[in-house]
């Protein structure tokens, strides 16, 4: 848009059982979109050796993230495994107001919370595997692990995806180009919506005054 | 989508003022995308000498007109010059369960029509100009009309542009060849739109069988 039209972000959400390929997806339309970025969780979790401050996480103490939490600076949180993740909510919101977009690769459960903070931002997308077989053959890809874990881990995929009919959109990744170039659609159709638009009234106010 | 999943096709309705570019929006939006096809409309106006019935439209007489209307037998209908216009219900909803696409070229009256009818189904996008110049441009763009007859277009052009508020998606056609892909783009992105998708469930079921 140009013509002082401009617009406000939107949070792009992916959401999908592991083993349906949404980290992949995720890293392409990173790389191909420049208008795009990833959120950053803020975790109580231990930093590993590879990970950068502010950019893997915002490594943050347990009190910390729990004043945080209490005072209403994450967009949504939950606990994994007894480590506390969230999303803080000033850095996404400076991006929408800026016109940029922000990727959230979260569950179900993350999805909800988002939507209940800022649902006209939220475009949200389900990413399905394309069989059984394929997903199965995905969540069996480490060999070392036991049979139990791997049914736990069906079980888990399966949650997952009952929660389908809250998404706005499903995307089959049976192939990762075709996927990708469906999620780039939704995320230029959903630039043009209307409720995005800033500036719009003004630009007609121009186009019709006699 | 494959695999079973098929979807419910759409109406997409482009409105704008004349001079903003729409009809060659919709032409090439024909000639690049084999599913969708425009909605042929039934007129009680004289057929002219290159025009296919069928095809440019339905000519029928005026009673048959009343007929259909007063059987519900239409999505929109308008007069025009003491000429009967009108969308005929059944192609098109023919069309959507075959998972067919329809383009719609009406005004602000036709389109809250179609959402009384099928709210679900309608993508609505509305066309601007890119200024006040280039509009006013091509609604002279006819030497021999006369200043009143220019005032009159452009005060028309001024009652549409109005309600640019009441659609779904707005987009500015600076540049045809960027318009024609973000309406691609927002084409693409509502075929993936979950409440047109058919046989999610079922393909569900299979992912998660245990």
């Amino acid at each position: 848009m140009t013509e002082g039209i401009k617009r406000r972000g939107l949070m792009l959400v992916l959401s999908s059982p592991s083993g349906a390929g949404k980290t992949t997806l995720s890293r392409r339309l990173l790389e191909t979109d420049s208008n795009i970025t990833m959120s950053v969780s803020a975790t109580t979790r231990a930093m590993r050796p590879n990970e950068v401050d502010g950019q893997d996480y915002f490594f943050v103490d347990a009190p910390k993230f729990e004043t945080m939490a209490k005072d209403g600076a994450f967009l949504e949180h939950a606990t994994v495994f007894g480590n506390r993740y969230g999303t803080p909510k000033k850095p996404v919101m400076d991006a929408l107001a800026a016109g940029r977009d922000v990727l959230f690769d979260i569950d179900w459960q993350g999805t909800q919370q988002l939507k209940e903070q800022a649902r006209e931002d939220v475009v949200s997308i389900f990413v399905l595997p394309p069989s059984r077989e394929e997903l199965e053959r995905r969540l069996r890809s480490r060999a070392q692990d036991s049979e139990d874990t791997i049914q736990q881990r069906m079980a888990k995929a399966n949650g997952e995806i009952s929660h389908w009919p809250e998404y706005d959109y499903v995307v089959l990744n049976s192939n990762v180009v075709h996927a990708l170039s469906q999620i780039e659609q939704i995320l230029g159709a959903e630039r043009a919506r209307r409720t995005r638009l800033i500036g719009i009234s003004e630009f007609v106010a121009q186009l019709t005054e006699g």
